[in-house]
């Protein structure tokens, strides 16, 4: 794996990346220091990219992945999303030989899809994958079927967890699978509107068949929470069938190719054998049998294929990142206000430090998460596939539990990270950027959703923080190596000592550092582990309760050790990756960004710096100096990182962001080319003669 | 004014706010210390509510104003807009003698119609009041039957000052208006796409009237921007007069009911009378004359206008917030999620303080905006008043200054805190908040455009800044009283000596007391005003000229410098109200609000007030437990607070955020009804029979 970097060619790149049009951008190009195309290899190898280049081929070429230029109706875009579903997933551009070979393709190809169009890949991802994925890994070999016809297409899956009154509190569920010994069936039933299964994903109008989860109720005892195949529609006719109650919930605030869809049950009945209960069940008789003695780990299991979805998010927010990067940092570079005293053009708006600050930061972080996501797809990917080979070394358990807990605080971190980074895109174009025809209005509704679903965000960090708390009393005797197979817990590593040390850098270059940075993360994510438990402890001994302290000690505390904690294992990983780059220009670019995204987010917690009493006076000034600092360095690279960055132009949908430059004729061009743009309205008689259906008073 | 708080009576507030539903609110209506109703005085008073309650009368009862449940296509979103417009402008809500009796009453009806639909709003304002506003403003009495024209709605009107390629810029403008003596006439032109006028609301379907502003060019010189009333569609059929390329800009991200639109003139001829000439113009044969000597301060006259629209900006961000903050809170009272410990019942979401932190900062900053923008309205209508009438006093320039200073303060304070808020909002509302029925996606979309249009917030931010950095080295000569009549500068008074000390509070009672408060911003507010100006002049000491020492002197400095003062003359602001205002009950809440507001935003500069040696270790500590603190106090208040703040149900057009708290009930009713939604697709054979249109492969 590390050696494909090496072996892919100059000659190979360049024919997946021919060179980019001439035009306003060529001064910026010049100017930077490193090749644009090499760079591509810190988050891909040969094999992702030739995938990449094949998928976006396939698309470009094929009528059916042609974008409209106006926003189309509501069903026609789940109509459009659902042929173009159809069409990839017939390709089968990752079979499993494929993926056993490069684990880091199924990503890719997730990647690939995305930059065309999320609700496509969203949608693809729910009625393919997690379908096929939940019966291989909660079910037993008789079920298999079902995964294998989702996958031929012959039925079409989704997975129907939240309820329209609870979400995050998974216990609280109300829908029931009531065993009927007698013949032997469960009875699904959804006692009120409440207890509908509800933001279903492909629910809405296609999927035949659903993954339910509901409360395991036989001889008068619920079980909790298990999963079931429940036929929903019959695949011959998208019928429902009698006793499903289903329906689609309407416009979203985006990702509206995806059909969610909501469904009660009136006594519905299914057999016994589709109740996938690998993990735990009833016996014919209705006696519950389960391999776990733990009700709480039999939940945890049946629950698992859920950090895969987190892994998943934080690649996808990265995606609408990256792309509304990409188009705030090109028109920068090509949109030209204001001249200094004498100059004879207006200066590009890139270089005014109040834009640099708004952008170069999120160019940085998008490296950083770009990075870090194409690594921790693969640690999943190869759990996975681990997992279904029955695989385990002594680390699985180990690792299960960090990969859980690492999900859960990334996933916000990447969230979080695009929300704001998306936005500070869209201001930094400024009125253009309003336009829908810019792109990153849809960029920034689709990201909306990262922040929430998979598990809202301020839930994940709770889930994430109850772990490192957990972690805290034993950390002396911590075998990190054993017991943090990803690294994530090294900050623990001579925390005693860490936290005795004020910060030993003072002037701008050492403060910037990234090595250093890495070391002041350490502290600080050390700071917030210790103060928070100690604001647990200290709420306990007045009396409250475990969960009550814990709740009590979440805002500026467990919220943010659990955010540093995600920040400083993805700094970690960039500056890793970055130091070991083997291109020598572009391992000096990356560290620049490794400096600018680490202490941009130092700063961001600079009060707690100074609360902790690591820094004093003058440290903060000077890394804030730092950060402009770097902004100005980075500034001159802005658009080759983005060329790295980019997806071909039809990818981009943006007429402010394609590689030629080219911002205001493709402006003109949309503009005089929008469908009735230059005609009167066929209602132009309601201006004229408005007091025709109102009597006028003036 | 003052006394009208007093005179409104129960049964006056009753008659206008009737009871609200009995329902899942009621428990935390209850544990409310105060009346709702009597808090609404703390921004309104008998004439503006009364307003208020006519508009929205109106508007309940009228067929044009029933909202529809689902999304409509663009043109017929213009369409409703237009037809609302006129139906509103008929009524005449605000005619001069109302005004003239309470100026307050503008912003009231603007209000009122924001709350119902911002588009709406928006176009009124623009197609009557900006264009009629501008012409008696800039122009001459020859000139004043155009304005009589819009407002009888005879001809519709609209401003067109932005230009494809300049915006911020507006020195940098290349559309042209050359003078033919000859003729009497000026030649109107565009050179290319990029100096057509852009952007321009109304123009894109509907006005017939276009104020254009233009490079005048007289006998070969170029006497700068100067605007002309310019016709540009026959206002019997609504075709464009030849000469004129006019369209529509298409979809935007958000305010789709405007027909933003753009112009390019092909020499086009118009008299003239046209020219609105007040402040300089041409004479008969070209010579150029103006009452003004300096060309800047001709051109800042002629822009006074948008002073205007920034305040009105403030106000139309702090609609958005308010309904957005209604919606979260109400909902939040009564979604349930995990029980405490042997608990009946769920927990409502809004006892978590992870869900008041995200709410309740934003539900005092609402209060806080409310309040600040019902008097700076107030202001700015007396001055345009004054104005009018000719009447100046010796203050009235100063005030000029000082509102255009201000202005450009807190227009992106407001914007940005009503951005975060609304942000908040929607993820506080978890998944279901994703829906568009849940109306946040809406309002984030809309005040999207408030951070950008009337000047991007960063560059008026500037503006703000150039002012407060030219009156530092005069602070201990300047008579505040006389140079700073709204009182914005206050925070100058004994300013060297307020530097010299440090924080003298310790405790957490101290640090939130809203007095202290106001104290420990002033502080703030002069430092960074002393450390801005310390850099730009380190900068032009080390070689840099005015324009680049300020440019590299905006990110964490002049930016912060402007926000910080925006934020102090609001929060000291609200503090006086609340600190005088007469119903005891609401202003022991109000000065909790007070408190909350600006503990919560100074926590964001804390890391300053530490650089800055005013805080000490624990100090920072201490104001986020106050934090916590009071928004554990607000929580029971706030139901009734948003009830305050909420306008009437058919306005909300929220299922989450409806006064009888029944969120589930109408998320139910919505989705159950939604069109289509129970339905096969009309595509349904494309699901199932996909491979008659792709040949299966698998």
């Amino acid at each position: 794996m590390e050696t494909s970097k090496k072996m892919v060619s100059e000659e190979e790149l360049k024919k997946y990346f021919p060179d980019l049009p001439s035009g306003p951008l060529d001064g910026y190009r010049k100017k930077s220091s490193f090749s644009w195309r090499r760079m591509k290899l810190a988050c891909d190898n040969s094999t992702t990219l030739k995938l990449k280049h094949d998928i976006w081929t396939f698309m470009e070429t094929h009528p059916l992945f042609q974008h409209s230029d106006v926003s189309i109706p509501l069903d026609e875009e789940r109509h459009i999303a659902v042929k173009r579903m159809y069409a990839v997933h017939n390709e089968n551009f990752t079979p499993f030989e494929k993926i056993i070979e490069e684990p880091r393709v199924i990503q890719a190809e997730a990647e690939a899809i995305f930059m065309f169009d999320s609700s496509l890949a969203v949608k693809k991802s729910l009625t393919f994958g997690m379908f096929a994925n939940t019966i291989r890994g909660s079910g037993r070999p008789h079920q298999y079927h079902f995964a294998e016809a989702v996958e031929e297409g012959k039925i079409g899956g989704c997975f129907a967890l939240t309820e329209v009154a609870h979400g995050s509190n998974a216990k609280g569920m109300r829908t029931t699978a009531t065993y009927n010994p007698e013949k032997k069936q469960f009875i699904m039933h959804s006692a009120d509107f409440e207890a509908a299964k509800f933001w279903v994903g492909c629910l809405g109008k296609c999927a035949t068949h659903a993954i339910v989860y509901a409360m395991l109720v036989s001889k008068g005892t619920n079980h909790g929470l298990h999963s079931f195949i429940v036929p929903i529609r019959d695949p011959k006719t998208l019928k429902p069938f009698p006793g499903v109650i289903v329906g689609d919930i309407g416009e979203k605030i985006g990702l509206n190719g995806i059909d969610n869809g909501f469904v009660m049950f009136n006594n519905y009945a299914i057999p016994k054998e589709l109740a996938l209960d690998k993990f735990g069940g009833v016996d014919d008789s209705g006696d519950y049998q389960s391999p776990f003695r733990d009700p709480s780990k039999r939940f945890g299991a049946s629950l698992g294929i859920l950090s895969g979805g987190r892994v998943m998010i934080t690649s996808i927010s990265t995606n609408y990142l990256q792309k509304a990067i990409v188009i705030a940092v090109r028109y920068s570079a090509v949109r030209k206000q204001f001249a200094a005293e004498n100059a004879v053009e207006e200066t590009p708006v890139l270089e005014y430090q109040q834009q640099q600050i708004r952008l170069l930061p999120y160019l940085a972080g998008t490296f950083a998460l770009r990075i870090f996501c194409t690594w921790f797809g693969s640690v999943h990917i190869n759990m996975t596939i681990d997992n279904y080979a029955g695989k385990q070394d002594e680390l699985s358990a180990a690792r299960g539990i960090e990969l859980h807990a690492l999900s859960s605080a990334v996933k916000p971190v990447c969230g979080w990270l695009a929300r704001d980074g998306i936005q500070n895109c869209r201001e930094a174009c400024g009125g253009h950027g309003y336009l829908k025809a810019a792109g990153i209005g849809d960029l920034r509704n689709e990201n909306d959703a990262n922040c929430t679903y998979e598990g809202e965000n301020s839930l994940l960090l709770q889930q994430n923080s109850n772990w490192l708390l957990s972690v805290w009393p034993k950390r002396r005797e911590l075998n990190v190596a054993q017991e943090s197979p990803l690294g994530s817990l090294e900050f623990l590593l001579n925390v005693d000592d860490v936290l005795k040390k004020t910060c030993p850098w003072k002037t701008v270059e050492e403060l910037t550092d990234p090595y250093n940075l890495t070391q002041m993360y350490k502290w600080l994510t050390a700071y917030m582990l210790k103060t928070t438990y100690e604001k647990v402890s200290k709420l306990k001994s007045d009396g409250a309760d475990n969960l009550q302290a814990k709740n009590d000690s979440q805002s500026y505390n467990a919220v943010a050790l659990s955010v540093i904690y995600g920040e400083n294992y993805i700094l970690n990983h960039f500056y890793k990756t970055a130091i070991s780059f083997e291109d020598e220009a572009c391992k000096k670019v990356l560290l620049k960004l490794v400096s600018l995204y680490g202490a941009f987010l130092l700063e961001k917690h600079m009060a707690t710096l100074y609360i902790g009493g690591y820094f004093t006076l003058d440290q903060g000034l000077h890394l804030r100096e730092g950060v402009l600092r770097l902004c100005a360095q980075v500034a001159p690279e802005a658009v080759a990182l983005s060329d790295t960055l980019a997806p071909p132009d039809f990818c981009i949908k943006s007429v402010l962001g394609m590689s030629d430059g080219e911002a205001y004729k493709h402006l003109q061009n949309r503009v005089m080319t929008y469908p009735g743009a230059m005609t009167r309205p066929e209602w132009w008689r309601d201006v004229v003669y408005w007091d025709s259906y109102i009597p006028s008073k003036l």
